[in-house]
């Protein structure tokens, strides 16, 4: 990976990008997340969705545990190069929840809840088993 | 709109949200943005997209100056209930750069840079005129 694909995105005052996540096939929006300059390399050197959680604070790759993999199949940038979108072939699902997309919940006609919406695609506890 | 909406989204320490924004015809990513409960507020009110804009800090109504307004179709909330989708009909394009998309530019295949592959459909020029 060359480096000036690195220095080109402006990563925040925490050193971090936020990341939209697309799926190739359908076109659905699957999730929102962060990556440091090592995800992003890591990512473009793998070809698989790496991300920093700010909650776990580390690097880490989707699927490495439920084996939901997200592979890498093109990459943008916005017009003040502080967010990426990856377009990627997602195997299973996306969200920790079991649903294919994180954006499982769409807000109703009455604007006063949100109603589940998106399809479960996995049991995670059958996924994430300790 | 219903209380309830806006306290189950869970605003960061700087009180803003970031928020997808998808086009509902072609499903292609138009931007990310960030709204504060007041954007979120008059968004979900008007049907209209607003946003908070961290460089001039202060609301605006996405297509105020441009006349390329956000028609709000749908709204999701991810798992964390801490980033937004907007499904939306862009009128014109939704970049300042006269492109329809911010994502406009692409990774090459050679990983070394960003190409413009996105389509443009105004001039910047013309449009904010001051």
């Amino acid at each position: 990976m060359d480096n000036k694909i690195l220095t080109q995105v402006k990563f925040d005052e925490n050193g971090l990008v936020p990341v939209i996540v697309q799926s190739a096939g359908n076109r659905e929006v699957l999730m929102l997340a962060y990556m440091n300059a090592e995800a992003l390399t890591r990512t473009l050197e793998t070809g698989k969705m790496h991300y920093y959680s700010r909650s776990r604070k580390k690097l880490w790759m989707k699927g490495e545990e439920s084996g939901n993999y997200q592979e890498v199949k093109d990459m943008y940038i916005d017009c003040d190069n502080d967010a990426l979108l990856f377009v990627v072939e997602q195997k299973g699902g996306a969200c920790h929840t079991g649903h294919y997309s994180c954006f499982f919940r769409k807000l109703n006609d009455k604007k006063d809840e949100f109603l589940v919406t998106g399809k479960k695609v996995f049991d995670p506890d059958e996924v994430y088993k300790k």
